[in-house]
């Protein structure tokens, strides 16, 4: 069984990576679906998961409840978490081939010996990407998303240095670190899903 | 005209790779040639160059001469630096198809849009190929060799600093990285390769 995981950038095409080369390779594809088993499996909104796990690094999204002992007690993010790594796990004992999107899953899977990619691009090729993908209504200036491009980076570290001191975005954390900029969609999806196949095959 | 430049980690096996790739794409070679001109058109030991250039961002090599306005004066790795930097102009105007290794080269030699390669792996395989490729004589221990590759990074990191913000291995900061760990060496020579060659048609 081989497992994907990617890291990625907020920006940088790492998602429609993901999707393409699982497509590319035959292999399962996880993303949205995680959040989703996590909802279901504690009963809660989809989107307040997606958001509490999102941000599980910053303080504010541990709540204490009038006492500081509080902070020690298990927080909603805290179950959270563990269920988050319970359906990683059922993920992976399937022993089937798949590509697994964010959720640190390189680290909480690390026992099975995923192939780790980062996806990454520079900051302008980000918020093009960003403009052109906007969801309708969406307005937001250059300045903007350049601003939400760093928060969400920001709390990608975050939550991963709740995991691993390898820090997120540190070349060595990873088997290959792919820049997408400049790359045709479909040239880059080859390119990747042929070194994955020699990667496989790689001792 | 295609430049791939290549950064790595100490011990990561990058030096070996940037030459079986230069003779997978039949492209020139640059590493210590770089050196050895530097030495060469200042008329000084290329032993010194060397060393003074991977060191040119420590303190302790640039010395001042009784008082801390000597400090802003040209010093000798200032001279070294701005040789090096001509050297590499001289090899990229040349207009040949090459790889060259270290020197900061994606840095400077940024306006030629070099494809930039950083090569790492983790520290374990580090200092196992350390042991490998010891010379004759050297007998450290691996703890010994841990931290002369720790020594050995922190000079590189140094030295880029002096050219740019963006830091030595950032993921985000070369267009591709490959970590070596696990790999044969042909078989990753071949799948760097294919890589390249599907960069350069990237758009």
């Amino acid at each position: 069984m081989v497992i994907i995981t990617i890291s990625r950038q907020f920006g940088s095409g790492g998602r429609e990576l993901g999707r393409k080369l699982a497509a590319a390779l035959g292999f399962d594809y996880y993303d949205k679906e995680i959040i989703a088993a996590i909802a279901e499996n504690m009963s809660m909104d989809v989107d307040y998961v997606g958001g509490a796990l999102d941000n599980a690094g910053l303080p504010s999204f541990t709540p204490t409840l009038g006492n500081s002992f509080a902070f020690y007690t298990t927080s909603p993010q805290t179950s959270l978490m563990l269920e988050e790594r319970k359906v990683l796990e059922e993920i992976a004992k399937k022993g089937k081939d798949c590509v697994i999107v964010g959720r640190n899953a390189d680290i909480i899977l690390r026992e099975y010996n995923p192939i780790s990619l980062f996806v990454c691009a520079d900051m302008e090729s980000r918020v093009r990407r960003c403009v052109a993908n906007a969801p309708e209504g969406e307005d937001l200036t250059a300045k903007q998303l350049e601003k939400k491009i760093r928060q969400i980076d920001k709390s990608r570290t975050l939550s991963r240095s709740m995991l691993t001191s390898a820090k997120w975005g540190r070349a060595d954390a990873y088997n290959l670190v792919v820049n997408t900029a400049g790359w045709d969609r479909e040239k880059l999806t080859k390119a990747v899903a042929e070194y994955v196949r020699a990667y496989i095959n790689r001792a």
